[in-house]
């Protein structure tokens, strides 16, 4: 069965906002075989909502409309509902009563407004919401000649997808045909999307029972493989044979076969060999931190280390010297190599990261460009760097760079 | 006049991927006078896409189709239009040449199939593409009676948004109604979103001719104001007046009136004083250091510092003794302050900036919960520290203390 999802909200059709919601309720909807095949983000008129429920109704089987259930005067949604259908609105005392006691509960006054909140269509059944004071709706009925599962659902995302998981899903479950969803994500780091895409394309596109994505950013590749089939057996044994294959010719760019991060690998790996790491990072400025911390249980292999961001710190905590920095520069391999050096042995850990390079927009120069940067990954046994040229805005190369170090990481844990 | 965005891929159905460049071209439409009041997002099949394109013309004035104009076989933009509109489709000879052009440059054979991409509308004009091998097209023409503008652009970011710019918008602004779009933006850090509402929206809603939008992130509030006038002067003025009284009630809270990120203010506030920064943090894990150096020029003022994640590195850069740490535990004011006056007098630096907590999920105790944090700032005249009780998960835990350790550097500057 198809199925459309109406955001709406005035506020996401302004260049600031965007509905969000939506991705989420795709993924459950997906999940129990049901695929989304059109969304409408629509304003908060009524004229403009009651035109998009129609144009819905008339090309899909499920509709969820997200929002505009409210108090205020811009929630319109249920209203616009009953136009679209030629359905009449009851007020709940049941409903009422409740405001009123949430009201009390909150010591704040109940104003007349909010009592739309307890309006509810002919015929439809009322979604409770613990999480807020606007209740959802869940419709079974006819447009014109056909059967239609109308859902209306509370707009913030705490409202919206706690009462979409416990009410909406179970039925609907109950109503579609039995479909289970198999899914796998395969990582690969620092490959380019285009080669990527030369390597996978000619084994995905054979599977055309399973629907594989790919998201590229910043050197790191995500493909997301979801098989549907009446058996949850046979869905993951085909999702699995693709991700087999895939692997296979990902060779060693693949870092995940379940999805985890980057970070979370090369922490997995640190832990595997009861080794620290430490990092000095100059161009990266924490990134390559935040990454690894962004994990929790990071502090269990993840020492901490420098902003090397002026010259006068890359000497004080990971002893570069000036000298150094005067023959080669501060962006060069030797102080790429020294920072790692230097942190390792200042920190006492296993692994010593060191990150230089130019970040721009300014500070390049011919010989040594914008994106130039020098990585380095020191251990008792030996010390090596390499060199990159990274190209975009200040943002992306800090990027790339951030994702080239944990890579360079992995690669030396494994 | 009226628009509306559809968007065309079925990537954007899923649950891993979003429609990003209507933002922008909302943007662009919006300082032309044109209010977008719809968006449709439709996958790869043609039979949807006409019916997306029906229901809109039905319903708008202007539409842009973004996507679809490649030249595989899921490209079926084109086809929809003309099914919609009843207008024949001509191979045009200059672009099938274009083409050829384009491949010998890349030194790539030109597939029968990319001929697609020379396909052109009866009626339509060219909209050349120097970005891609995909050219737009415009039509200015009619449905059901009334006149329809029509714009067909490439989907990729790089190529939708010059070609809009450059061949949309001058075409446009030509047959629209003339308007003004005056824009302010207002920050400020560290009000609860309720609290500035409760502020500002008595005053701002009286200013029925300027919308006004709210976003609040993590500690930071953004509020955009847009006022459309006929006169650029009117407009601007209008926007300025409100921005003063929404300043007003705002206090100390506001950190910027036109825009600014509060990491370039607290950069601007060092550059003004010729003061730097060093920073030692644990549970932010760089995030601190991170954003400070996502601007351009932070060198001028930001030395660097150390992510002192384990206990041993906050004794070995910034001083802290283990003796402190097992008398008040490493989440204390005591360590915050330690860490602030340490890495200030390591690094030289004028001011230091010290953070600890807990972020989670685990670590917290009943006596310091997870969310607990103390942030400090030391100069050469005093040290002082704040204590948080921040909730949520692990990451928003680190955005907010991250904000809360920018705002206080702020306050202390200025």
């Amino acid at each position: 069965m198809k199925s459309e999802i109406i955001a709406v909200g005035s506020e996401m059709l302004t260049p600031f906002r965007q509905d969000t919601n939506s991705l989420y309720l795709t993924e459950k909807l997906n999940e129990i075989g049901v695929a989304v095949v059109f969304k409408t983000i629509v304003g908060d008129r009524k004229k403009d909502l009651v035109n998009a429920i129609r144009a819905s109704l008339a090309r899909i089987d499920i509709l969820v409309i997200m929002g505009g259930l409210g108090p205020t005067e811009d929630d319109l949604t249920r209203e616009a509902v009953g136009e679209a259908l030629s359905l009449k609105i009851r007020r709940e005392g049941t409903l009422v009563a409740g405001l009123a006691t949430r009201a009390a509960q909150f010591r704040s006054p109940l104003p007349s407004n909010n009592l739309k909140q307890a309006d509810v269509l002919d015929g439809a059944t009322v979604l409770l919401n613990p999480n807020g004071s606007a209740p959802g709706q869940w419709l079974d009925t006819t447009f014109q000649g056909h059967r239609k599962l109308i859902m209306l659902v509370p707009g913030p995302p705490s409202e919206c997808k706690p009462l979409f998981d416990a009410e909406c899903l179970p039925r609907l479950s109950a109503i579609v045909p039995r479909r289970t969803i198999a899914k796998r994500t395969l990582r690969a780091a620092m490959i380019a999307e285009s080669q990527a895409d030369k390597l996978i394309s000619p084994i995905y596109t054979m599977y055309t029972d399973i629907e594989t994505t790919i998201l590229a950013h910043a050197g790191d590749i995500q493909l997301t493989l979801l098989c549907s089939k009446a058996s949850a057996v046979a869905a993951k044994a085909r999702v699995d044979t693709l991700a087999g294959r895939l692997e296979g010719v990902l060779e060693d760019w693949l870092y995940s076969s379940n999805g985890e991060s980057l970070e979370q690998i090369v922490l997995y790996l640190l832990g595997l060999r009861t080794a620290t790491l430490a990092v000095a990072e100059s161009c990266t400025g924490g990134m390559v931190s935040e990454r690894l911390t962004s994990v929790a249980g990071a502090s269990r292999s993840f020492l901490g280390g420098a902003i090397v961001y002026s010259d006068s710190l890359k000497h004080a905590f990971a002893g570069v010297s000036p000298e150094m920095i005067a023959e080669h520069g501060a962006v060069s391999a030797e102080v790429a190599k020294a920072l790692a050096t230097g942190i390792r042995l200042r920190t006492g850990a296993t692994l010593g990261l060191g990150v230089t390079g130019i970040a721009g927009p300014t500070g390049g120069t011919e010989e040594k460009p914008v994106g130039l940067v020098y990585i380095a990954v020191s251990d008792a046994e030996k010390t090596e760097s390499i060199e990159k040229n990274f190209r975009g805005d200040r943002q992306k190369i800090r990027e790339w760079t951030t994702q080239q170090a944990l890579d360079l990481l992995r690669r030396r844990l494994r």
